[in-house]
């Protein structure tokens, strides 16, 4: 599974200057508390995510930190426990751009995790923000240790990855035509 | 896995006034000559694509006839092995626009095949052409006689949406920038 192989893990960039404050399972009460929140974890069992806790670590921002840089290589997807993110990205005149924000319960970089291309925005704490990350590393080790639990993550990241796909491919299909 | 729920199947639409040519067994060195060209099948081992055959129904069309219908309720996704399929796509005024084309190795389908949601566009045989199908209940049960294969598979389709919804972003980004 080349995508996924730990030989090809770099280093977690902008997470080594932030506040560490121990794996998920530290703070599996919050995580719980956010699962009825959370398109991702919605569906997942409570024996689901204590095992995905123990396989997270949990970070503090401060506002205005980046979690995650534009054009970096990265390998690791993170679930918003509280706090916001704002995803800004370079217009053609390198202009940040602010594109959306992300709220507890979301998740982001699943696609740099995935597919180990650059990071396609950046992503910057709008406010004091603790988030849970799971790398590149650990998600092979799911589906290596708990192959059915690791299939789920798949399937829903598949899923989550159609709709916004659906929701882009309409708003792109959409502009297109108001220009003709 | 609710998505993957073999339960939630519906029936196969437009493949039933089909031509079927039988499992992809009957096809394997027409596929196997296919996974040097194919995207999708490029890093799965011989023997991986030897399982996965055995799972897909190879199917025959004639030039115009619909494979895929958009807004159509679908299961399956299918693998290009001959011919060329037009993908199409209903503007606002309801005409059909051709989006783009498909070619022998590509794959489509694999949005409603996972999430369940109505098919997003039209796909049309533009001429001959032979593909295999492999529906959600199939891909269920990959998952569970062949964790380590199920899981290749979804992580390749969560790098091939990931590559869509980047590039679909992008030129949705310069569409909205050049419109400014």
């Amino acid at each position: 599974m080349a995508q996924i192989d730990p030989t090809t893990l770099t280093d977690q960039g902008n997470l080594d200057r932030l506040e560490s404050v121990g794996t998920g399972s530290a703070m599996i009460a919050e995580i719980f508390a956010l699962v009825s929140k959370s398109q991702f974890f919605a569906e997942f069992l409570q024996e689901d995510i204590s095992i995905l806790a123990g396989y997270m670590t949990v970070y503090r921002a401060q506002t205005g930190d980046i979690l995650i840089r534009e054009g970096d290589v990265g390998d690791f997807m993170l679930l918003i426990i509280d706090g916001e993110i704002d995803i800004l990205k370079k217009d053609q005149r390198n202009q940040q751009q602010h594109m959306t924000s992300a709220a507890p319960g979301m998740t982001l970089g699943e696609m740099s995790m995935i597919d180990g291309e650059p990071r396609f925005a950046t992503c910057m704490a709008s406010q004091p923000t603790t988030f849970a990350v799971l790398t590149r590393d650990n998600m092979a080790k799911i589906i290596l240790d708990y192959p059915g639990l690791g299939s789920k993550l798949l399937v829903k990241m598949v899923t989550m990855l159609s709709l916004r796909l659906r929701q882009t491919s309409a708003r792109l299909l959409r502009v297109m035509e108001e220009r003709r």
